[in-house]
Order: structure tokens, then C-alpha cells, then sequence
């Protein structure tokens, strides 16, 4: 942890000694770069409603249009920046007049707990009025819980059963 | 579902009749705009690396600085956001000079799955460096996963089992 490497303006990268301390202040602050970098990618309201449609199994155009009453230039628009992040594919299903289903990828299905984990915190915490619709699993109806799941303990637990390590060097 | 009722801006609320299309639309609309209103209120990098600091257990002004390499007028500023949200308590825990402890409310704890998801799909999707920390059940050291959770049938599922149904009404 004593060494930092850095990105010159000139393009060109430097090693830097610095303090185990200060270190841990960057791979924090990298940390949340991320988190907003996800967010300026995700954090639209219309980003999220065609994302929570596309959990709900909605891939075509005109049913994205339907179910979410958007207008069509904001929609292609969305669709267009969630295709070019890589979090859904286009795929062409018709060839005359050319349609399209877009479909989640693994890393757009991915984002599906921690845009729950939103919709629900903010349904309990901010909202004033009751949420129009509860999540459930499908297979039982009882509603959904969310929470952290070792697979060694079998057990689900809370943030305060969380540590952080270093990952193992590679092998 | 054939009813909405609206706020006008004279403050007095009206009663229209709409489609149940419309009303889904709206409900939906509704839902995006309690998670921006979310991520207006923690999607800050400051902010989130404040939460993210007293997730793992930091408490005090000083600790909190160290910790993070943050200026003091900013945290000053984030903690005083948090405390008047609700997600944290401000508590005296020494007269002489005062002193003051930050601790989570539980709405601030139950932020926890969502950012602890979005710093994980971040780092997975988005980073092009390994993470310098890897999130694991404390006791056992297993890497955490994240999911839903069936209290019925005990088991985790994706997003593919989850269902909307409306809430039931109140008794």
C-alpha cells in the first residue's frame, strides 16, 4: 500500500510513494468516483423507469411506449445510452418495417438489486403516500426480502456483520 | 384504479377520473421520482463516503476526517444534510470543548443493500482497477452476495422471480 500510480496530464504514468493513510483516502475517494459514475450513467428518472420495465420482462419499443407512457424521442434516447453502456442489446426481431427487442445484459440484470434497494428505501422513507405496488416473490406472493447472504453460513445479515479485506493477489 | 388525486396549486386536492393505463403510468412516474428524489439527497460522493465510513462504525467528527481526507466545512456540511434527513442523530458526548458522536437512524442503516450495490456493480461493470476491498460476512470472512430474499421458502432468487402486486388494504 506504500505506492500510488498516477496518470500524468502529458499521458505519460508516475509511481508515487505515499502514506498507507493517504492511500486509503484515494481507494476511498476511487470508491465513490465509482458510485457517481454509475449514478451519471443510471440516476435519471427516465433511465430507471425503462430499466424497472426491462426487469419486468418489457423488451419491444412500442411496449416500453405503452407501459411507461414516455415519449418516443426520450425513449430512444435511453435506450440508445443503456445500449451503448453495455446494459442492453438490440436485437433486430422483424425486417420489414426493422424492429426491435432490447433485452437486458448480465450487466444491466446486475443493477436490478441495487435499483430495488432505491425504490424501496425511498417508498419507506421519503414517500408520503402508500406505494401502489408491493414486490413479491412470484413463485409464493410473500414479499420480497433484501439483505446481504453468505453462502458458507447460509444466513442472511445486516451492514453491521460487514468487514472489508483486501482481495487475494492474483494466481 | 379509476381515480387520481391531484394537488392543485392553490394547495386544495381534486379527485379525477382517469384510465387505469394513466393511473399506471402515473404510479410509475411517481416511483422514479421518489428514487431521484433518493439519489438527490445521497448520491453525492461526499455524502456516500460519509454513510459508507459510519456503515463500518465511525461515530466521531475527528474519526470521520481521518478516516476519509475530508475537508472539515465539507463534512460539516454532509453530516449536517444527513442529521436534518433523518439518516443520522447528532449526540454531545463531551461538554468541555463540545464534542459530538454521528450515529445511523434506521432509515440511515437501511440505506445500506442499495449503496453497498451500486459500489459493488461499479467496481464490477464500470472500474477498469481491481477493487482494493472486497466486502465479506465478518465472522466467516466468505465474500458476500446480494440478493432477494423468501422468508416462505427460505431461499434467494433474481430479479426473473420477483412480481408487483398491489399492497393490500389497510384493516
Amino acid at each position: 500500500m506504500g505506492q500510488y500510480r498516477k496518470q500524468r496530464t502529458d499521458g505519460r504514468s508516475v509511481t508515487l510513494e505515499v502514506s498507507a493513510g493517504l492511500a486509503a483516502a484515494n481507494d476511498r475517494f476511487r470508491e465513490a468516483s465509482t458510485i457517481e459514475r454509475t449514478l451519471a450513467l443510471v440516476g435519471d428518472r427516465w433511465t430507471i423507469l425503462v430499466l424497472r420495465a426491462a426487469f419486468r420482462g418489457i423488451r419491444r419499443f412500442d411496449d416500453f411506449c405503452a407501459d411507461l407512457g414516455i415519449a418516443r424521442p426520450i425513449l430512444t434516447a435511453r435506450l440508445r445510452k443503456l445500449v451503448d453502456a453495455g446494459l442492453m442489446t438490440k436485437e433486430l426481431y422483424q425486417q420489414h418495417p426493422p424492429r426491435y427487442d432490447y433485452k437486458l445484459t448480465t450487466a444491466g440484470t446486475a443493477l436490478s438489486p441495487a435499483i430495488v434497494a432505491l425504490v424501496r428505501w425511498g417508498d419507506e422513507h421519503l414517500s408520503s403516500t402508500r406505494p401502489s405496488t408491493i414486490l413479491v416473490h412470484a413463485p409464493c406472493g410473500t414479499e420480497l426480502e433484501q439483505g446481504f447472504w453468505c453462502v458458507t453460513c447460509a444466513t442472511t445479515f445486516g451492514p453491521g456483520a460487514i468487514r472489508g479485506v483486501p482481495p487475494e493477489p492474483d494466481r
